[in-house]
């Protein structure tokens, strides 16, 4: 059955605190205290079998006592009556289950917890939690935590799932200014993950940005397909620590291998449109940048500077964050050549130089604003002789003020302009002392405004498009399913591969000469000759391979030679025939794969360079299904990407080809739920076309 | 003339200030209140044509009015003043000129400095700027600048490059606590530059720490040398923007164009020991931890915190900034199982759970201190219910008070936590509300440890210990240049190969088949047939090349076919002769070189991957000379470096050879003033030897 709508979590009517307490140091004391505090407009229902009276509300001993319906409850009770409260809360029908109490899966209980989630689902009701601190919310102005009281209401919704760095956020906000549209503690997830809070958190009015505290991810395809759209609306922010953490992905194959599941968080996240913070405080600056900045028209952004220094620190940062500067420079010095000395620079950045006053930054600023071309601002500064601190505060209010495009400002001095930055921080004026934070949260803008508009199609992939048998493969899969084996022999995988319309070298066991001849027509020269012998494992030293054999008559001597060179070398050996193979042509060497992630779900690999992607690591990963401009996007990330296009005289690779099977790849694995692995390495590029030389397919157990 | 001791720029016994105002906002005004200010306890002289009193001193109208003699010099008087005034001072027998002026080469009057400079070091003075703020030196409470008044003295001495950033610095060191051992503008850089002033700091016992702010680098060899030996002794941090600037650097050759000069101050710095930051607030976090905090005496790092989240966010920042984390498992129980409960962890990061009071901190933190296995400390915590922020502020103060071993603090939370934050740093604590932060300074200080207690011979490199002939080469560079080319020949560059016992594949020029036979024999089979002919570009296209050739019948063959082909293909074409090459065997292709820096004088140079070296940019350099154990560093460095160690069961490459061939293209570059590049690429690399394949050498103009 559906579960009742989210609103409910978010926007209860009224709340019930199951384990409500007089003492001012408990939990249940502080979620009653919080909710009162805070004006929340429904009733509030102190649950606690003594009875009694808690802040002047009347405490009834059962949840089953109260009289009005019950949206959520929020239950701060110890572990081993938890489940008795949740049968009661059922027969309340009680919407939202609110579970603070701690002992769960966190701490290895985890039959306790999945019994709480089926009674609960069964009932018709969902569990946020358990192991949380609650909920905020600033629309029914909802403070269901044990958290700080006092809470700013605003524009940011932050989800969290972690507790204590939760409730120390929570903390910080207050601090920085951040106002706050809801906060929720996700804990352990074992129902509500941050998928079905998006969802609501997306249509949120209240809500301009999000962030997201992730330790891990449990339904990563499901939160994949809600973060796509959700970061054409809003700006979503997350930081996931483990950045250093590898191994957590089975090492059965290389797309599971050559990255640690965080190189494939961040691409996924990438990919989505998920801005990815270092650190609290970088999510924070952008959380309080992007709620408050309006949406460039372009990306023309202009730095104005009084030090060259700072002018190049700015420049170097506008690199590393995706800020573009403004190059145009006739219409730079249109705008400022009236406010820029002779000695000054026009250009950008645009030294108004050090002898600059408070008046010079106005009408630098100002022409910077009226401007069309110009989109966005860094507005800089050292603290000089000739700069009236006092005055520089009045004149960047003002500019903050007029200004209706993104700006940032940066000024480095003494302890007067410290004073300034520190109050006009206070007043929410994005200055900074610190070059590199303002031009990041001018990034994140940017970033944003990116994903906002960049063009997305996500069409329903059908396989025939892509003339893919999935039927064939299918039934590939399960005789080998048949035979208890979980991986595919070689023979097996090229016929899959043949069932995908995907190339590879042809290849031919021959047990007599005509036969080889045979193969070799079909095939078509040059060929290689190889012996297929169990006994024989160094083929070569014995003389057991013949490589570029161009004629009928080449292939006949090889094979005489072939089979001598055998009986000689191991007079022993048991020769099952001799393999017949194309003679794959020189091209650019890549890997592709496509994997089930446990976290995930299908995720697609590419990588480039044959023996160097083993030593560089040089892949990049996306969730599937996406759009093949996607795929596009994923094969041009990698740092070895100009290969493709050609070097030294080369011609241009078959890059369409290579997105093609690679979608081959994704839509197998998605239509295909038995396999969990295919990977091509390598998989050679031409001119025209692509030749998968060697492949695994592994399959779940 | 060995110029005057660069004591007295520092400990000037009395200063006289010429330009000197009445006018409080003319620098000659503040310069000489600066020096009262801050009790000077030399003579302070204004000079000023109009004379008169200046804050109540007499002023002189020439500075040959002054009866004591005068060390320094400040001279702030307009551009076209300043020569006779230089002419008065050496009269005067000053011994430095601070000269503050600005007009110079920085606007293009290059003459007019150098002039100067001429005319100071003939008279035994020396020039610092012009274009400068100034200069402060606690030693002697010396405030001879135009900044501000109040400066605090302490550990950290400052060269700047800029004026603005600099005064902007200045003010920033007292709002950050900073105490100043010395703040040194240095401008045009036309006479004193970095060089001559770490010579000072280095000794200074006031000085614990050393920031430069650089833009570019002049005299760079000479740099080096002196920060090699400097980094042994202190800290020493640089900034330098611009990172983003390309192509400084002429591209005449792959060792210049791969990358821009940027990388190569990045690399150079490196192999210096110098940090670089990416920040002034980056810069001054770590100049503030590292005069302040003990030596550790070993590796070993411990996290202590109250939070997973935040303990893998600091796990993930010890990895970024190379803090080694301690996993003796069984040591860290034994010190740790007393103070964290049962369900928190004593590994690394030790978790002392969101249920720790500070109580908990005082003990785990006290077992930390006390262990001698643990070398340094990474305190964290969230906010929490249990958490006493008042008494936390306490035990933080206690624990780095009875603390010998580098630690630092990082906390998040709320309003009163963050007023804790700040006190705590206002007093000198090193506690951030950012992990990353935090961990960076820990890292700032092992960079510098490891740099102290690396091992370091640099022994004097002789030619011909490394089988180079000196005289050999100078000849055949000297033979080149009487031609007026600035380019070797093919012929040539292999004859100075010779000269270097490094080894090429063989060539001769044959003009009969016999000739050919003979160099074919003296070379050893396989070999290469080309023919020679400035009329036939596209060689292969025409039948010109014969590749493989095994014998002597191979050869007669491949000469007969080639000039009937060529004969056939290009009637008119003239033929020189056909080249007999030695067939290269396929090994590992890196590409080295050395170069004249503009910068840095000679550098060398090492990448790795053929065509990959042009995609990737992979490569690395380093000033020479340099010792052979940094030239090994330098290979390790590259991402691809494991290509050499053998992936896919191939064997070990030579690399000892390739540390040599790199040595003696240094040495060779050190020791011939008339070569600007030597580049090999590819140079071939077997199990055994190497192959210098390409080769081509650049003269200067």
């Amino acid at each position: 059955m559906k579960g009742p709508d989210i609103k409910y979590l978010f926007e209860p009517r009224n709340v019930a605190v199951i384990g409500a307490s007089v003492k001012k140091n408990k939990i249940g004391h502080k979620i009653v205290r919080n909710l009162l505090f805070n004006k929340f407009p429904g009733k509030v229902f102190p649950i606690n079998p003594k009875g009694g009276k808690i802040l002047g509300l009347d405490v009834e001993k059962s949840i089953l006592d109260i009289k009005d319906p019950v949206d959520m409850a929020c239950i701060a009770i110890p572990e081993k009556f938890v489940f008795d409260t949740v049968k009661q809360c059922a027969q309340k029908k009680v919407k939202f289950l609110v579970i603070i109490t701690s002992g769960f899966s966190e701490i290895g209980n985890i039959k306790e917890e999945k019994q709480l989630v089926q009674y609960a689902k069964k009932n018709g009701m969902r569990i946020l939690g358990p192991n949380i601190f609650g909920i905020y919310s600033s629309k029914v102005s909802m403070n269901a935590t044990f958290g700080q009281k006092d809470i700013l209401s605003g524009n940011v919704a932050i989800i969290t799932q972690s507790g204590a760095l939760g409730i120390a956020m929570m903390g910080k906000t207050k601090t920085e200014n951040i106002g706050l549209s809801a906060m929720v503690s996700v804990g352990n997830k074992s129902d509500i993950d941050e998928s079905d809070l998006l969802k609501y958190l997306v249509e949120n009015k209240e809500t301009k940005v999000i962030m997201m505290y992730v330790e891990g991810v449990k339904h990563g395809e499901r939160l994949v397909g809600i973060l796509k759209k959700a970061t054409k609306k809003k700006p979503i922010i997350v930081i996931k620590s483990g950045r250093s953490k590898r191994g957590a992905m089975a090492a059965a194959s290389h797309t599971g291998s050559l990255a640690g599941a965080d190189e494939i968080f961040s691409d996924i996240m990438k990919q989505c449109g998920v801005m990815r913070a270092e650190s609290v405080e970088e999510a924070f600056d952008w959380c309080k940048y992007l709620a408050n900045s309006p949406m460039p028209k372009g990306k023309n952004t202009v730095i104005v500077t009084n030090g060259g220094g700072m002018g190049v620190m700015a420049a170097d940062a506008c690199e590393k964050f995706g800020v573009s500067l403004y190059d145009d420079t006739e219409t730079l010095k249109k705008i400022f050549s009236d406010s820029v000395p002779s000695f000054g620079s026009v250009k950008n950045p645009v030294d108004i130089t050090g002898q600059a006053r408070v008046g010079d930054y106005e009408k630098s600023l100002f022409s910077a604003i009226k401007n069309k071309n110009i989109h966005s601002i860094i507005c800089l500064g050292c603290e000089t002789a000739v700069l009236d601190v006092k005055n520089l505060k009045k004149v960047i209010k003002e500019v903050y003020a007029e200004c209706k495009k993104p700006i940032v400002f940066s000024f480095l001095g003494g302890t007067k302009l410290e004073h300034v930055i520190t109050h006009l921080r206070e007043k929410g004026t994005p200055i900074y002392s610190n070059v590199y934070e303002a031009v990041s949260c001018l990034g994140a803008m940017y970033n944003h405004f990116d994903t906002k508009y960049s063009i997305f199609h996500e069409k329903k992939i059908n396989p025939a498009d892509y003339s893919i048998d999935m039927k064939k493969i299918k039934s590939i899969i399960s005789d080998v399913k048949k035979e208890h084996r979980n991986f595919l022999l070689s023979d097996e995988a090229q016929e899959l591969m043949s069932a995908a319309d995907i190339t590879f070298p042809k290849t031919y066991i021959a047990s007599s000469i005509e036969e080889a001849v045979a193969s070799a027509e079909e095939i078509g020269f040059p060929v290689v000759l190889k012996v297929v012998s169990k006994d024989i494992i160094h083929k070569s030293d014995v003389g057991g391979v013949k490589l570029n054999l161009s004629s009928v008559e080449e292939v006949i001597d090889a094979y005489q030679a072939i089979i001598h060179n055998c009986r000689h070398n191991k007079p022993n050996a048991n020769i099952k025939g001799i393999e017949v193979t194309e003679m794959v042509k020189k091209g650019t060497e890549t890997i592709i794969g496509a994997r089930r992630d446990a976290s995930f779900g299908p995720i697609v690999m590419f990588g480039l360079g044959g023996i160097y992607v083993e030593v560089m690591k040089d892949v990049s990963f996306r969730g599937f299904p996406l759009p093949k401009k996607e795929v596009k996007n994923m094969v041009k990330e990698t740092k070895t990407y100009p290969l493709l296009l050609g070097v030294r005289g080369e011609k241009k690779k078959d890059i369409n080809k290579i997105v093609d099977t690679i979608m081959k790849l994704g839509i197998i694995i998605k239509n295909c739920r038995y396999i969990s692995d295919i990977e091509i390495n390598p998989l050679v590029v031409y001119e025209k076309g692509i030749k998968a030389v060697d492949i695994r397919i592994l399959l779940t157990n």
